[in-house]
């Protein structure tokens, strides 16, 4: 479906669960959520059938999109009307924490039901969110060899291949002809989602080559697969590869998928460009949020509660690095007594080094996440830096130590400023280089925390070296 | 190729290089770009034609990001080994910033080679960084077709699905079997990229459905494409759609190509997973560096200067709110000289409006960004951010509160303390949802700026409420 038409099909359920509420602008117009299940158990039948036959008609992930945008009692309302055999597929859709909210409205019997249309990669995914009953449940009704790519599945950590990785494999043997091949196609019902080849592998299962339906299709039937399958370059992944790797591959390539096999070369799984396109996004996500100190994806209809929960800890730092801060200018308070301009220049310090030590370790950080860093271009890259922030220190400094003299009348004072300025952006540039190169060698992510780091260093820098000037010089 | 092996070419290639380098822990190891550039041209013969073997043998994507992990000098020497026929497409694989740098090197008439290499859908990718004349040369040395193209393509903005789309189509005709349509595949030497389906077009090119791969192999030869191929749901683009809402629909239904086709149906492009996955890269890379203020991707390798003029405006504006905050404490600097306590704790209330705000405005972005907030949402969502606000504040507000009545023995100043905190924190709250949803609602971006903007009103904000209530309450 086109974007438009689903806006179109999210503003349609809308109002059709409309009927159901008490009209937003009335002067007591205050509901909660009590008040408006009530009014939605008593959506009219004929209403809620429309809304029924809607959902019947949607994809899956269309589904899960309007879910998504409605506010909780909504949501739940909606989510009851969709077919059970749907549960499943949708759950796989939604966002964590939307799934965590239509989950806890599900009996065990329902959530084993819905897990069991699933295939063992998906349901390895939706684990973690299921009671553990469930999950035993759901785990004694599946075949061996499924129990056993569920196991799999669950085993490799979140970030790995393994993690990413599907079991639908279509696999030919080399010594056949592509008119065998294209035989036994037809025998399917379906082909796996994006099946752009086939994996050739001998007797022993192990990955030989690559065979894909562009060459299936334009070759002349009557060869043999090992006369056109491609040997190499053989992209293939282990399961305990970086999904991130991996995700860099699919886009160096252009793959729509490839195949993961172990150390013995044994074809075990597959990486598919949906899965990719997935973690990219999820990547992505998960560092704009990590930006802001946001531990997840919330729910923007989450209860006060659940939002409070998930950002605390990012406040409790930040509170933490700014008090330490506040005691460095308690050190200084003599001075400020003194010379009370102080007071109200030294945020500007502080807050031009936090921004530029930003950006610089913002640019180191993605430098390293493509391995563009390597020890030898530290000791350039440090150079440079520092050389970035000379340069601002003496153009940005030079300004605000005008303006200073300016508004106070003291040259000294404004000669202070331009130094401290300069300063604590060579401090913001060392440390923007230094922090995530450090966390690297210690096998941190360099990516994590580093803002808040920074941020701290030169909040509590700041204040301490242009206080300390100013005690020195001006005083 | 796997990317442990891409990491191990690249140390090969920089340990090729090595040789060419004066030793780097030489006590006077200062090297300049002219000595280095010397020392490779004198690069001993062999050397240089092992590292001219290596890279024929490499993906022009892999080339790609050896040159990116190079510095300048050695990025420039690399290139030049480089065979001329594959410069175009390394030029496409190779970020913005490092293109630049190296297009520079080029003589028009290396240029004009490359690009020749490229379809029109490239060319227009690679267009804006190419000097006038040398498109000029290449535009007259197209076909009529391909300068149709061309210019349909550099006429749509940059976010358009006419930005990304290509022109490989492979079309068939409803009324011919699926035996045919197997012989007319047989005759191409090789299919696009990305082509999992078949557009089915009628005798005026309009699409009448979808023919995949996946049918044509699975189905019986003897059918008619009509038979099986899918009218519905038919998911296609037009050209002046929004990019980002084409991207969330190939994730939602896993596409891996999609028609594009024009007013009156008639296809005319294709847009493929390929360039889905570059832009969602794209599009989140932008939004990270947009937080630190980097208006682009920047070479790291780049010059200091290139690198001062790519982050001055962030710091600009940052220093301009810096100083309009300074300004409201100039205006307390008498309370400030009664009680220089103030002084100190004072960044405390600015900073935690800063970081709260800037989570609820990443919250609310995010929510338009997949448009969950309709307006009718905005009431709701207004209030909710409030209450965790107030939660905050009473917590956080409370805990500084007693902390600084003990550091200073005063309990009015701890009651003013935790007052101002708790007022800021609601002043961000609302910023962090009204600001992104009046500037969707007046047309703009509702990321760009937000969190320069907030950290703005929460600074000033928060010095005026602290400074203000101590002011009243305790002077």
């Amino acid at each position: 479906m086109h974007p438009d038409e689903l806006q179109q099909h999210l503003r349609e359920v809308q109002e059709l669960l409309a009927g159901a509420r008490p009209a937003e602008d009335e002067e007591n117009g205050d509901r909660d959520g009590g008040e408006l299940s009530f009014a939605l158990v008593l959506l009219a039948p004929e209403r809620a059938d429309a809304l029924r036959a809607r959902l019947d008609a949607l994809h899956p992930a269309d589904i899960a999109y309007i879910l998504e945008a409605l506010p909780l009692e909504e949501r739940r309302y909606v989510w009851d009307l969709v077919k059970a055999e749907r549960d499943g597929e949708i759950l796989l859709e939604v966002s964590d924490a939307v799934r965590e909210s239509l989950i806890e409205t599900m009996a065990p019997h329902e959530l084993k039901a819905a897990a069991e249309t699933l295939d063992a990669d998906e349901l390895a995914d939706l684990a973690p969110d299921l009671p553990p009953e469930v999950i035993q449940d759901v785990f004694q009704s599946l075949s061996n060899d499924e129990r056993e790519q569920l196991r799999a599945a669950m085993s490799y950590p979140e970030d790995s291949v393994g993690a990413l990785m599907d079991f639908d494999l279509v696999t030919v043997r080399e010594d056949v002809t592509l008119e065998v091949v294209l035989r036994y196609l037809r025998r399917f019902d379906e082909l796996p989602d994006h099946t752009d080849k086939l994996f050739v592998i001998d007797r022993e299962e192990r990955l030989m080559g690559i065979l894909t339906l562009e060459t299936l299709l334009i070759s002349d039937p009557e060869k043999q697969v090992s006369e056109v399958m491609r040997r190499e370059p053989k992209i293939s992944f282990s399961p305990d590869d970086d999904a991130g790797d991996a995700t860099q591959a699919f886009e160096r390539y252009d793959l729509v998928s490839a195949p993961v096999v172990d150390r013995g070369n044994k074809v075990i799984g597959r990486l598919t460009v949906g899965d990719v396109v997935d973690f990219i996004r999820e990547e992505s996500e998960a560092e704009i949020l990590s930006h802001a100190g946001l531990r997840e994806e919330e729910d923007v209809f989450a209860s006060v509660w659940d939002s409070v929960k998930n950002r605390w800890a990012w406040l409790a730092i930040n509170l933490i690095t700014a008090f330490v801060a506040s005691r460095v200018i308690g050190a200084f308070e003599g001075s400020i007594e003194k010379l009370v301009a102080l007071a109200a220049l030294m945020p500007i310090v502080a807050g031009i080094g936090g921004n530029s030590g930003n950006q610089t370790i913002t640019m180191i950080v993605r430098a390293i996440a493509v391995g563009q860093v390597e020890e030898s271009a530290m000791k350039r890259l440090l150079k440079k830096e520092l050389g970035v922030a000379l340069c601002n220190g003496v153009i940005w400094g030079g300004i605000l130590g005008a303006l200073a003299w300016q508004l106070y009348g003291s040259v000294s004072l404004g000669l202070v400023m331009t130094a401290a300025m300069t300063l604590n952006l060579l401090l913001a540039a060392c440390a923007g280089v230094l922090i995530p190169i450090m966390r690297q060698r210690l096998g941190a992510d360099p990516a994590i925390g580093g803002s808040v780091m920074i941020t701290a260093l030169t909040d509590s820098g700041g204040f301490f070296i242009f206080l300390g000037l100013a005690t020195l010089f001006l005083l």
